[in-house]
């Protein structure tokens, strides 16, 4: 049986959730907070950073969500999510890393850092200035999914892809934090609406941080 | 043919030539230097990061050094080198994110932001408290390579794999930048200098940064 070891908001461990759970695979949460650095844990992963997914019976120790994702993917054929020619693979990775890497710094991470990290760990309130421009900047980045979306039926071409979940994964994770302002947003918001609806992603919905409350449309299809 | 837009320290552009130039598959190099923020650069790559591929003539653009990498590696069978079994590939992967995001975090992205963007953008002088943060990162980060490399053969286990190809592309910006102190690392030192000696390796080795000089040992395998 897998274990993935992560936190409820972390962005890449919810990727890897939804591709888990779109491929119909079993596996048991295992709760870490990475900022607590953990001997055990870093053992497991120099890095220190959630998520790892690990299968002991078999001794696999899979770290770096991007590299969990092409394992599962290279795996198990059920429910391909990084499919089609070498280009649409490409772009499928390409958006992917758009969304772990230019949403999460700009977004994801600021958001976690002050309405997550600073409470639960620093018990310091959020700075209000970090939090209107992370807003700022997630209002600009939807603005590209909304054009992205546009022209396409998902995002990254005409079929379902892990550039969706990794999309859905990160703004879910914003959205919990307050940090989305979906005015303006109707391309995104539609197709965010439809994502909120699947079976892989309502566990994740349901599921709550300690201390922090989610805005009241956050779990809801219809918002 | 394919048109790789870079600048001569970018590391991620130089994880991608290695892997051209292992696999033998030719190019022509586009200086771009992102920090300009040039509009037709943007319009290739909204993010405006190097490198970006393309060729012309079949309209292909591609984005993120790690989703070009996956393309040359599904698109090319010469010179495979995410190669091996799943768990295997899990670790090449997982090794070469380990270097485009930590070891360049912590040593490459310091070292060029001080000893490069601050002289060539902003006519600054480099933070001495900045660049011996990095360089106790790099010393620290190069430690763990030690490691992995009293273990194996090469970086990822026992084949030649892009592990290798991106932790040279990134040691190689910060060593041209003055970050490596290379006392003390025996291990990485000897793999280095094998890689150094690659026809893959050489042409990276030549070229020069404007106005930025390496330090003598830069370039000589032997060193
Ligand atoms: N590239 C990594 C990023 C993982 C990451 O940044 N995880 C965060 C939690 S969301 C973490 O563990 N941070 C703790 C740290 O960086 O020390 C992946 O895709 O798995
Ligand atoms: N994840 C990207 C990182 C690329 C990257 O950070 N490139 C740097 C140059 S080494 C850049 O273009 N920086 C300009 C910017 O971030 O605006 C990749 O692997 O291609």
């Amino acid at each position: 049986m897998w274990q993935l070891y992560q936190f409820p908001l972390c962005p890449f461990s919810r990727k890897v959730r939804l591709l888990l759970g779109e491929k119909g695979i079993g596996y048991e949460l295992v709760r870490e907070s990475p900022w607590e650095k953990r001997d055990e844990f870093i053992d497991l992963n120099p890095a220190g950073r959630t998520p790892v997914l690990v299968d002991a019976e078999r001794g696999t120790v899979l770290i770096e969500s991007a590299a969990i994702c092409e394992y599962l993917e290279e795996t198990v054929n059920q429910a391909p999510m990084i499919s089609g020619t070498a280009v649409n693979r490409a772009e499928i990775r390409r958006l992917t890393i758009w969304c772990d890497e230019i949403f999460h710094a700009e977004v994801g991470e600021p958001m976690m850092r002050e309405r997550m990290v600073k409470r639960l760990v620093h018990r310091q309130s959020p700075d209000a200035g970090a939090l209107r421009q992370a807003m700022k900047a997630g209002n600009v980045l939807l603005d590209y999914l909304d054009y992205l979306l546009d022209h396409r039926t998902w995002l990254a071409g005409a079929t379902f892809s892990l550039a969706d979940l990794a999309a859905a994964a990160h703004i879910s994770v914003a959205d919990y934090l307050g940090g989305i302002d979906w005015r303006g947003h109707e391309q995104t918001k539609r197709w965010y609406s439809g994502l909120k609806s699947r079976p892989s992603f309502r566990p994740l919905l349901s599921e709550r941080m300690e201390v922090i409350s989610p805005p009241a449309h956050y779990d809801k299809p219809d918002f």
